[in-house]
């Protein structure tokens, strides 16, 4: 590790109000957060910036709408699912320094947050090594956008002063959970709750703990259901095939109020989704 | 707790492409998560939501930039800074639940995102208990605009699985920090960064953990420090009054080829940042 205590770096973003032109002839590569999906959930920063792109970079779960914002750029689909696809990784690696070699302004837009699970390092890495200047715009990342769709904050005063973010599976593709934070949101678990759920148990989570499972966050389509950590596995039909987050503990409980008129209104919801 | 477990529910949001007229006369209430601060890190969701606004509630912490979105609302400054000014709680609620009844249209705009240290579940519950229907829009907090603007990813894949969102501070005001995940963040931890370099020690974190510090995230006059767990306490002077963020482990260090270029430009930085 080389440190540098105390000594405030210079960011290689440009600053706001810097015109696009002064970045002068050579390419570059703009990461994007396209937020959890649905295209209004993407930053005003990141529409302006995607609108300029020459090429595009894009990821499986972005929404097509999103085309519109850079109608003549070139749109390349390098989506993969899950998290353990390194060969596809070195493809899009080559691919970015490729385009930005040729002078390009390259966006690399991916869902949700670049920071978060986006494997963001190894990308920004390759660039690194060619040399080719880079710009990260933040995004909206799923647990976040889960929360605000089911209205159950990942912090509450009192009860819930961390939250954990974390993928279940292991880069051997085997499930991890723990129980560090009063609430811990599972990434990419979608396809085993079941296991999920007994590895809960393992970490200490007490059985009757609220859990919130949410599919599609932010689309017209999305998806909620409650559980405990015993009854989670009923959620794996419901939810599959769509990109899922599971929270568990404090930030997954309802609100009391919201949750008194929810119970009156459970007969509506069943006639909504039966 | 209440549970129905497995059953779908249906978010109290209306659904995309459903008019605003079919909301009916009745006032409601928007939570939109402004962002970390400069105008342009809002959602395109929550430009649009600010843009119908009639009374807009808005933290200390949203740029004023975003007035121009709503230039005919009334706003009212509700800032509060820091987690424990109850008074004040009591206050917002009170008005979000006025405005509201009034049949208005009510944004209320926080800073970063609105279900991360954002007391939504207590707005949350006010509005419930007066029957006053609402949304949540999320935004980009403060811990992945940092991640961004450093271009340090909080995850990384092999050694950072896991990242903590969590406020140093307790309800009485006493510090505390863990080690509980591979990146921990700590939230409105600027005044006290010495207390916290001894509470980080205290929880295990090795010494020479590495440490960033940013302030003003995703904003012109953005400002980054790198330290260890020991050297953190010399952030204090620098950081002095700004909102800040604190990242340690994992996600803290720089990448390598980045780290490379960064080690000849330490006269340079220190010039721009004497």
């Amino acid at each position: 590790m080389s440190e540098a205590p105390g000594r405030p770096k210079a960011s290689s973003a440009p600053p706001e109000g810097r015109s696009e032109a002064t970045w002068g002839p050579s390419g570059r590569v703009i990461f994007i957060g396209a937020g959890p999906g649905a295209a209004d959930l993407i930053t005003l920063r990141g529409a302006r910036r995607l609108a300029a792109a020459e090429v595009v970079l894009f990821d499986a779960l972005t929404d097509p709408a999103l085309r519109e914002f850079a109608p003549s750029a070139r749109w390349i689909n390098v989506g993969k699912r899950g998290y353990c696809d390194s060969t596809g990784q070195q493809t899009i690696n080559a691919l970015l320094v490729k385009h930005a070699s040729e002078g390009k302004l390259v966006v690399r837009l991916k869902g949700g947050d670049p920071s978060v699970f986006g494997r963001l390092e190894e990308e920004l890495d390759a660039l690194a090594e060619a040399g080719i200047e880079c710009e990260v715009v933040p995004g909206v990342t799923a647990a976040i956008a889960a929360a605000a769709a089911t209205q159950r904050p990942l912090t509450r005063r009192g009860n819930g002063r961390s939250v954990s973010l974390t993928t279940a599976m292991t880069r051997t593709g085997a499930l991890h959970a723990s129980r560090s934070a009063d609430t811990e949101v599972f990434y990419m678990a979608g396809k085993q709750l079941a296991a999920l759920s007994r590895r809960l148990v393992e970490a200490g989570w007490p059985t009757n703990t609220a859990v919130s499972v949410v599919s599609r966050a932010g689309w017209p389509d999305q998806l909620h259901s409650d559980h405990s950590v015993a009854t989670l596995p009923r959620a794996s039909m419901l939810h599959a095939g769509r990109p899922t987050v599971v929270t568990v503990g404090a930030g997954a409980a309802a609100l009391s109020a919201v949750r008194k008129a929810a119970d009156t209104s459970v007969t509506q919801v069943e006639t909504l989704n039966p």
